[in-house]
């Protein structure tokens, strides 16, 4: 009974947890309840229950499957199974036409042959990477829309009543996903993709801003708690693309909204994202040399740490404030600034290494700093070509 | 019209390419119609066809909702939807019940507020990451059934009857999927799970291989294809996560086959997956270094070039003897002396590092070579990682 106890009482923080993660969640379950029990009414008004009969259930199907967590899912799965079930309805009724007057025989043969056919071929048109990004949900339903009208066509004559019903209430309950989710406090996959690209950027930008203090002050370790979050963010950042790709299909649905119009350049998105991605990558390699926290000789880091310290200071202002330009899809131009300090860091770099500092000096301890310098410009580069293309 | 025919060829082209890349697909295209033309059968038997009547579509529609291309995410789904569909089925006749006791009024309220909490309730938990990865589609279908079973219960008295008919529906296609997919060339995502991780070290190392030649003769130019496809093969490998995880979630369902028991160490797959894409971080700086092209002086790499040939090519060759012996499932023995070559090789650069050759050297010129020797070494480090692994 404790051990019971306790597992109730983790399992109501943890539901506590993902509502508070993103309040979203819990408003989006209320969504899918009220669409559901809004087409759910259908059944119990006599007069349309008479017109589709048993179909009023597919109105119900529909809701449960199209209703998704952002508008552009919702509508994507709604015109998906719209259009498919449109085309696979006709191609059904004209199949079953066509098995109907080849006899007794021939019929269920040729009904079979189709079927065959048809799903072998649409199982691998959605092989197709372009396709399976945008139409999977639209050949699934036409495969099954294909099979039950051409297949139940065999037994009911009514044939088109079946298809035309069908139609109807598969459109019922798609309108009602898509209208319920667009005005109860919409989820826009565009604003989604919008806010997670550019935190991304602002989560690189303030690890670069920390990143100078901590490397050369590695003695001070009261900062360890933060970096532990630090490190959480960026690990994120690294694994984003999958959910950058799958957020920009869905916003490629979504009608005009706020800010966006209905053509907004989202696979600019995704290329911001791959190279901010790029960015992390070095970034992980910087935390590789902040975890080792060999210390790090004075007489060497002198030289250093102003350099380093101002390109990793000025890099990660310039993110923030292309994170900050995007969010508010203004012209970045506090960014330039930023950028030409940091590119200034850089030559100095440069030309501090082809000075005969040298020669006194272990290399051994040269090369850890040396090595995070050597990052450090590279994400310069990295930040430059970031800003080139929010600039577009 | 010349556009048009264009436009086929290059569509055929990519048909073909598709087909190649993975004959599987073809194979699981006509699984798919397999199963589904054998489900379809039902149809045409008349005594089948007199006791579920209407509700054989349902074991259509499983078919072509439950088919996935591996066997595991098969079974999963059918699973998931024999069982939800059970559970609901039950809930909803009590509900139905409950409903109906509670006077002419009561029923239509209490059925919508049934439906309403309901549904509000599993969408919530659909949220949780671990029910997600296993339970996501059981969910769906729990609300799907238990929405249409309190609803038409509504209309028809016979509601056990429709349970009852359902879940045999039910059963029968989900069935009829797993027998096909297991029995007719079956693809396990365990299998392909596996494969996926060797793959991935196996590229890691014939890059690190040719890393160090590549590198100390950066002028010899005519290597530059081959490099480009190494580039793609491993930026695979960085984005590799999402489908590690999601085979790795398809294995857990499946049963014992080939060499693989049925509570395989599925989750040390991952453990591997996640250090092998550390790894994969690591080249990535590497890479950048070898595309700047900085043409390194002669005195300088004379020093570097044996110690760095030698830590690349002998981790290279570690991390193929792991991605080899977790292929063939045997102990991994002829890793050990690579791994000591390549830390024997990883202290003598330290130990040059140490010595004072460096005097009236231009430090600009060491920094590259040197960061890339200590990339190198980190990773040597990385790959004693994942044979610790490995070993587990």
């Amino acid at each position: 009974p404790e051990k019971l106890k306790a597992e109730v009482v983790k399992i109501a923080r943890n539901t506590k947890k993902i509502g508070e993660d993103d309040p979203r969640r819990v408003i989006h379950s209320f969504k899918v309840g009220l669409a559901l029990t809004l087409v759910s009414l259908l059944y119990y008004f006599q007069p349309v229950y008479n017109s589709f009969g048993i179909s009023a259930m597919w109105a119900v199907m529909t809701v449960v499957v199209v209703f998704e967590f952002s508008v552009g899912a919702t509508l994507g799965k709604g015109i998906n199974r719209g259009l498919a079930t449109l085309a696979a309805g006709g191609l059904g009724v004209g199949a079953h036409h066509l098995a109907s007057i080849s006899g007794k025989i021939g019929e269920p043969i040729l009904i079979g042959l189709f079927v065959f056919l048809l799903a072998a071929a649409a199982t691998f048109i959605r092989f197709f990477p372009k396709v399976k990004a945008r139409y999977d949900y639209g050949l699934l339903i036409f495969i099954l829309t294909f099979s039950l009208v051409c297949v139940s066509g065999f037994r009911n004559d009514e044939i088109l009543e079946l298809a035309h019903q069908r139609l109807s209430t598969v459109l019922i309950g798609a309108t009602a996903c898509v209208i319920v989710s667009i005005f109860v406090c919409p989820v826009w996959a565009g604003q989604d993709l919008h806010n997670l690209v550019s935190l991304n950027l602002e989560t690189l930008g303030s690890i670069l801003e920390g990143f100078g203090d901590e490397y050369f002050r590695t003695s001070e370790s009261e900062d360890g708690k933060d970096d532990k979050s630090f490190l959480q963010a960026y690990k994120n950042v690294l694994n984003s693309k999958t959910s950058e790709e799958t957020l920009a299909n869905f916003a490629k649905w979504e009608p005009r909204h706020g800010h966006f119009m209905y053509c907004h350049p989202w696979n600019q998105y995704l290329k911001i994202g791959t190279l901010t991605r790029q960015c992390a990558y070095q970034i992980e390699a910087l935390n590789g040399h902040l975890n080792s926290k060999i210390q790090v000789m004075p007489k060497i880091s002198e030289h250093f740490q102003e350099i380093c310290i101002k390109m990793s200071l000025e890099s990660g202002k310039a993110l923030k404030d292309l994170a900050f330009a995007i969010k508010t899809m203004a012209e970045p131009c506090s960014v330039d600034p930023h950028i030409k300090n940091s590119k200034t860091a850089s030559k100095s770099l440069q030309s501090l290494l082809e000075l005969d500092l040298w020669e006194d000096l272990n290399l051994l301890e040269v090369i850890p700093v040396a090595t995070v310098a050597s990052l450090l410009s590279d994400i310069v580069v990295c930040t430059e070509k970031i800003a080139e293309s929010v600039h577009e």
